[in-house]
């Protein structure tokens, strides 16, 4: 059952976290998957809410889109990273992205006669947040071969074609993610993963206030196979083309450790300087070490690196 | 001038060359700079028809946005770049985005009531390509200053709003790229760089069918400050987990050359598998190599990637 502010407190305040909205997007999934129901949610409506929350303290956490396996990294997580003064990444979530049909409890699968989808773009985050550009597409082959006279019908949002449910007669499903089944009561899945591409996935940053800010101790641990950390270089280009030692090459080099992500934004006001935001992992085999440890030997690193005159600082550790 | 097909052949056959249309857009007026009157302009609706032109020879150049200085890398050149089999990078051009205030020649400045521009986004290339979300908004203050009383109105893109004008009465005026009023008979800039931020640039890469294809020797060259390779190297990530020499950062150190740009997209239908655009500049101080010394000396490092197992290969040097 996914919490959306109706988790019961066990004695400790609940953590407020923020999520990129509305309810029953894949950001929600990934977040309730995360912090299941000790935690009170907020849905924001644009991904830089989400940081303006943190920032103001209005939440202790957050949860955005990083990646898509389709459509490549989330620009605007990126651009708000490239800015963010007082927040920290502290975990990582990856879903696949399974479209189900759903319908009202009882309903049959030879009873659907009409499918609601969301497949309105807004935007590229959209595009990226909800792929629900692609959910009716996806699902087409689907649609053909079990409901082939089946009509469809588009609604605002993802959890909306699933709200709408309630206030059709039988014969009505929506494509949706899982999540939202749980969002509405007498709702259920009738089919999972309908989609023709099983290759879709959304990695997901958790973010904190800050650094020091405790994970809810109760939380369901995602399994942790790798220690990874978000390390922000600005490279300023006048000065690269001048100096022998100042390229993204040295600061990469100087970090010696393995690097499993690197991704580029203009720094804003400068043309043609670039902030790059790098993800590095934990290279020692078999025992891995503690977060605390991880982090240290990141910091020091880290600070080799600014010690050869970089812009470089560490946004995440986990 | 700028020639849209109509340029006088002086006995060779013309280039022809695939530009993100319609006619009058950024792309048109960096072409136009890079080839100048000695091409054949073919004006293509999406980034990846330039591509396809290239890779069926229906045209020999193409040129493309690559990245602009305020919305960052043009996604869907990057992926047209990861999947391209014969194309080649062959140069590079930045202009400035410059708003200019065109209207039907000696109309003057305080006899116009009416502002046509192209406002509305239909996509993020739209975004990067047209710089139209951002006309109007950038331009506002100028309006506010000069022009107090003006309405504005929307036009279906750049080009329309400087075409709109020829069918208008007197005091009618277009925000556009000054490539416009070459495009049309009897209109004029009435000012230029009427912008708010003058940051924004666009950076565009000039493509040819392939490696070997010859540039007009004719064209206006623009003056070359260094030479820069096109690398694209192929990082799976399960790969990189289990080895400990085929990460990024080994690929990188093992180019031993002045990084100046690398971006990073999924690599199709494997989930978290990258292909990175690498693009590295001569370090040699003072006398540059010439492009075919260039040429080589990164095709031996790309050689020495590829002897040490990674997934790579040169796509454009100049």
């Amino acid at each position: 059952m996914v919490s959306t502010g109706n988790a019961i407190s066990d004695g400790q305040p609940l953590p407020r976290v923020a999520i990129l909205g509305p309810f029953g997007t894949y950001s929600h999934e990934a977040a309730d998957r995360y912090f299941g129901p000790t935690a009170r949610y907020n849905e924001k409506l644009e991904i830089k809410d989400v940081f303006h929350a943190l920032a103001s303290s209005s939440a202790d956490f957050g949860v955005v889109p990083q990646e898509n396996t389709i459509f490549g990294s989330v620009v605007d997580t990126y651009d708000a990273l490239r800015a963010m003064g007082r927040g920290y990444i502290v975990g990582e979530i990856t879903l696949r992205i399974d479209h189900c049909l759903v319908a009202r409890t009882g309903v049959r699968l030879d009873e659907i006669h009409t499918v609601l989808s969301h497949e309105q773009v807004r935007n590229y985050v959209d595009a990226i947040a909800l792929i629900s550009n692609q959910a009716l597409g996806q699902c087409r082959l689907f649609i053909a071969k079990h409901l082939p006279t089946a009509t469809t019908e588009r609604t605002t949002s993802t959890a909306g074609a699933a709200r709408a449910l309630l206030d059709r007669p039988h014969g009505h499903a929506a494509i949706c993610s899982r999540v939202c089944t749980t969002l509405f009561q007498g709702l259920e899945v009738l089919r999972e993963a309908i989609q023709a591409d099983s290759n879709n996935y959304t990695r997901f940053y958790v973010l904190a206030r800050g650094p020091d800010v405790k994970l809810p101790m109760n939380r369901p641990r995602p399994s942790e196979s790798h220690r990874t950390g978000v390390i922000r270089i600005i490279i300023r280009q006048t000065a690269a083309n001048t100096s022998s030692s100042t390229g993204i090459q040295d600061a990469l080099a100087m970090l010696n450790t393995s690097i499993s992500r690197i991704d580029r934004r203009p720094l804003a006001g400068v043309p043609f300087d670039f902030v790059y935001l790098v993800e590095v992992q934990d290279e020692q085999q078999g025992q891995h070490r503690s977060v605390p440890e991880w982090k240290q030997y990141i910091e020091t690193k880290v600070e080799e690196v600014l010690k050869a005159g970089f812009s470089v600082d560490l946004i995440g550790a986990w």
